[in-house]
C-alpha cells in the first residue's frame, strides 16, 4: 500500500453545492482529520510539504481548492462568508463529522467563520498569519503586499521569498529551502489559477477589512481552543492582528516566531509542527 | 544516591561580593544549568515544584535568594541594575561558565540586564510575566496588584490565587492545585522575608518603570535567543509588555496562554515545561 505524501498524493474530486471540489487527502487515518484553508491566490500545491507531511504522521491531512480556484470549478466568491459556506459544503460532502481546522492568511478569516458557524464540526482551530474582521491595516492589501505581488520577476515563484520571509540572511536561506520543498512535486501538479481569482479574492479581503458591528465582538462566539501563530514582523497581515485575535478569542494561545514574516510556519516547519501537534494532542 | 527535587533539595550557601547567598541546586547534571530569578517578595519556596522538577529531568536547576531576601543576608538593593550585579556575583561564585536564565516578573527585568551585560555567560533567556524598562502601566505596582497585595487574608498564601490566576472557575481550580504543590515542602522551608524587602523591591520596580534613553532601544543589545511567556490577561505586569519584548528583542519567540494571569506557567505547568524544553533543546 502506497503511503502518500503532500508531494505525491493524487488529486481527487467531490461534488457539493453545485461545485466539483478538487482535494487531496493523505496521512495517518486515525483520530481527527486536519482540514486546511489556503491563502490568497494559492492552490493545492502552495502548502509546504515539510509542514503537511509533519502533520500527516499523526493525522489525516485534507487540502482542497475552494470554489473557482485552480482545479475547482465555479465562480470565485467576493466575501469570506460565501467562501466559508463553500468550505462547509466541501467538508460535509466528505461525510466527516469532526475536524480540526487550520486557516492561513485569507484562509484564517474563512476558518474563523466556519468555526463560529459550526462548533460541532470544528473541534480545534489554528489561525496562521491572519487577522480578525476589520483588523489593523487590513482595509485591503498592505502597501508592502502590493509592492511584493506587483513586482515583475524572472522566476515567478520567488514571490514567496518576499511574501513569506524577511529580508534577513537567515530568513532568506530558509526561503530557499522552502522553495525547494514547494517545487518537489513535479508530477500531477495542480493547474494554475485563472486571472479572475486575484481580483475576486482582493474584493473579499477588502470586505473582511471593513467594520461590522462592535469590533472583534464576534470572536467571543468562537469557543473552541485556538492556536494563533505568526511571524514577528508580518508585512502582509500585520502581526498585531494575531495579538488582537489572542486577546479577544475566549480560549486562544498565541505563538510568535522571531525574525519571521507572513510564512513563519514555513521558516520553522519542524518547530511549528511540534507546537501544533502539542496543541492538537490535548 | 538521593535524587533531590524542589521539595527536598537542601539549602546551601556560597559567599560572593560580601554576601552569603542561599541557594538550592538539583536535577540532571548534564548540559547547561538553568538559573532562575524570582518575583517580588518571593523566596526559595515560591517556585512551582511541577515546573522546576519538570526542568530538572533534563538539566540542573539552580534557584537562589538575591541580596537581602529571606536566607540571603545583606541590604536589598533598590534598583534592578544592582540586583543584576548581585545575581552575576552569585553565578560566578558557583564557577559556572554558561547558563540558561529564566526570570519571572521582577526577575525578568533583572534577567534582561544580566543577559545584556554577560552575553558569554547567558546562552538563552526565558522571560515570564515581565516587562521591558518603562513598560506600559509599569510606573509602580498596578492598581490591581496594589489591591491584591493589600488585601488582608485569613490564609496568607492564598494571595497567589489572585496574583497568578484569573477569577475564572478553571483558573481558580488550577490555583488550588498550585497551592497544594507550593505547600508540599514541609521540612526545611526557607525563612520568611523581612519587612524591608517589599518597600525596597517596590522602589526598584518603580525605577524600572521610568524611561532611560530611547524606549526599548536596549533590547537590541540582547542578542541571545529569548522565549517570552505570559498569560492572556496579566493584571500584575500587563500582557502587552510581553508583546513589546517580542517585538523589540532581535531573536524572541512569544507564547501567550489563554485565560491566564501573571502565573500562566503555573496554570499550565506541563505545557510550559514542554515549550521551554523545546526552546532550550535547540
Amino acid at each position: 500500500m502506497t503511503i502518500y505524501t503532500h508531494t505525491n498524493a493524487p488529486t481527487q474530486f467531490v461534488d457539493a453545492a453545485g461545485i466539483r471540489f478538487a482535494f487531496r487527502r493523505f496521512g495517518n487515518q486515525t483520530g481527527i482529520p486536519l482540514v486546511l484553508l489556503q491563502h490568497f491566490t494559492g492552490n493545492l500545491d502552495n502548502w509546504d510539504p515539510a509542514v503537511l507531511d509533519g502533520f500527516a504522521n499523526d493525522r489525516e491531512v485534507i487540502i482542497f481548492n475552494n470554489r473557482g480556484i485552480a482545479s475547482t470549478n465555479g465562480v470565485v466568491p467576493t466575501t469570506y462568508a460565501e467562501m466559508a459556506k463553500d468550505a462547509e459544503a466541501f467538508i460535509d460532502a466528505l461525510g466527516i463529522k469532526t475536524i480540526d481546522l487550520l486557516g492561513f492568511s485569507m484562509g484564517g478569516g474563512i476558518a474563523q467563520l466556519v468555526a463560529q458557524a459550526r462548533p460541532d464540526l470544528v473541534r480545534r482551530l489554528i489561525l496562521v498569519g491572519t487577522a480578525p474582521r476589520n483588523g489593523d491595516g487590513m482595509q485591503g492589501l498592505t502597501p508592502e503586499a502590493q509592492a511584493i505581488f506587483g513586482k515583475v520577476r524572472a522566476v515567478e515563484d520567488e514571490v514567496w521569498m518576499d511574501v513569506f520571509f524577511t529580508q534577513s540572511e537567515k530568513s532568506q536561506a530558509a526561503a530557499r529551502k522552502f522553495l525547494d520543498r514547494y517545487r518537489a512535486r513535479t508530477v500531477n501538479r495542480d493547474v494554475n489559477i485563472s486571472d479572475v481569482v486575484a481580483p475576486a479574492q482582493m474584493a473579499a479581503i477588502g470586505e473582511w477589512g471593513q467594520p461590522k458591528g462592535e469590533r472583534f465582538a464576534y470572536l467571543k462566539d468562537i469557543k473552541q481552543p485556538v492556536l494563533v501563530v505568526n511571524g514577528s514582523t508580518d508585512v502582509i497581515v500585520p502581526t498585531i492582528n494575531s495579538y488582537h485575535l489572542q486577546q479577544h478569542l475566549p480560549d486562544a494561545q498565541l505563538i510568535l516566531y522571531p525574525d519571521a514574516n507572513h510564512g513563519s510556519h514555513y521558516q520553522y516547519p519542524e518547530l511549528f509542527v511540534d507546537h501544533v501537534t502539542r496543541f492538537l494532542r490535548t
